[in-house]
């Protein structure tokens, strides 16, 4: 049987990695232990590199949001072929830090990139291939990035200004919203409200799957 | 005035490096010494470490061709937007060693990119700028190769099987073919012939264009 691939989204600040632990550990509980951890941008030897052309540019050279765009399916073209793919196929789960659902909020939301574009690159790199679960963080983008710069030097993106952050939430949310393939978690709540609903969302989730 | 952009093309061995050394002296000849020379993939600091990913790949990791193609892209992205657009909008011409043909010739002729995908990724991110003119160094890619592989260690590209490149070239063909804004040169000829033609038609070229 294929794995299954359980992907973690949101924004910075909304406890993502703590949301990784909090699924690895639940799929644990139920047996399911051949997991490959993901993240995106990269992931592979070579996706890791684009991801540092998009996270750090180049100190004399602006980075076009177009070239942004294409690096990034370049390095999920990497990672999705080279790894995901193939860990499904072998009957391993794979618990992805973002996935596609980034793109289309950050760049498609909060750069503005068309969505008639955003969907062609979709479908040109990905074809039909998508998360089964998406798990997605709800944050406020202010309490979200007060959380976040504690962490120390900012990144490209993380520099952005609040209203490209308002933007890119509300494409997370148009994208989760009616979307049956994706739980919406408030992350704005305590610590151990927000593990005890990732909890018993992914079990409610994981035992649909084992009675279809 | 805007200034120009003059493009190069052709197989490896096809004698690139020598036309474009004639378009610089034949410009230079009418008054056009306010140049800026361009190479693809690359020709900015960014732009050249997206090179590097295309020509080098990663010993342990194949590069996709999807990665390729969106790495070639994102490429052209950086030099045409910083480099080619405000040099030609100061009115500073502009001689490439390769451009959008080459992504379809080789990508789309040679690694078999379907022509719809080919088109709307151009379209996503040239819109509708293209060179003024195109000259394109027709060789027998036996013939080129083997000129090319005198030169030393061979790329990720120049590794690939001939019928690669005789797709490639069946493909530079079709685009060059009744096409106005490119010119066709027999590169099989002598040193002293390819000149002269490239010289010939290119103050033909630039005749029309003071005449229009």
């Amino acid at each position: 049987m294929n794995g299954k691939f359980i992907v973690i989204e949101g924004l910075e600040g909304a406890g993502k990695s703590t949301a990784i632990a909090t699924v690895l550990d639940t799929l644990a509980a139920r047996g399911i232990t051949d997991i490959q951890s993901t993240r995106e941008p990269g992931g592979t030897p070579l996706a890791e590199q684009m991801r540092s052309l998009v996270k750090e540019g180049h100190p004399e050279e602006p980075l076009t949001d177009m070239a942004e765009l294409l690096l990034l399916y370049a390095a999920r073209s990497q990672l999705v072929e080279n790894v995901i793919k193939p860990a499904l196929q072998a009957g391993e789960w794979v618990v992805g830090d973002r996935h596609d659902m980034s793109s289309q909020a950050y760049q498609g939301g909060g750069r503005g990139f068309d969505a008639k574009l955003m969907s062609q690159l979709k479908t040109m790199v990905l074809g039909d291939f998508e998360p089964d679960l998406t798990i997605y963080m709800d944050i406020d983008p202010e309490l979200g990035l007060s959380r976040a710069r504690g962490r120390g030097a900012l990144d490209r993106i993380e520099k952005m200004d609040l209203s490209f952050f308002e933007r890119t939430r509300e494409r997370f949310l148009a994208l989760s919203r009616n979307n049956p393939k994706v739980v919406m978690i408030d992350a704005s709540q305590s610590l151990e409200a927000v593990t005890s609903d990732i909890r018993q969302q992914l079990n409610t989730w994981l035992a649909q799957q084992e009675s279809a």
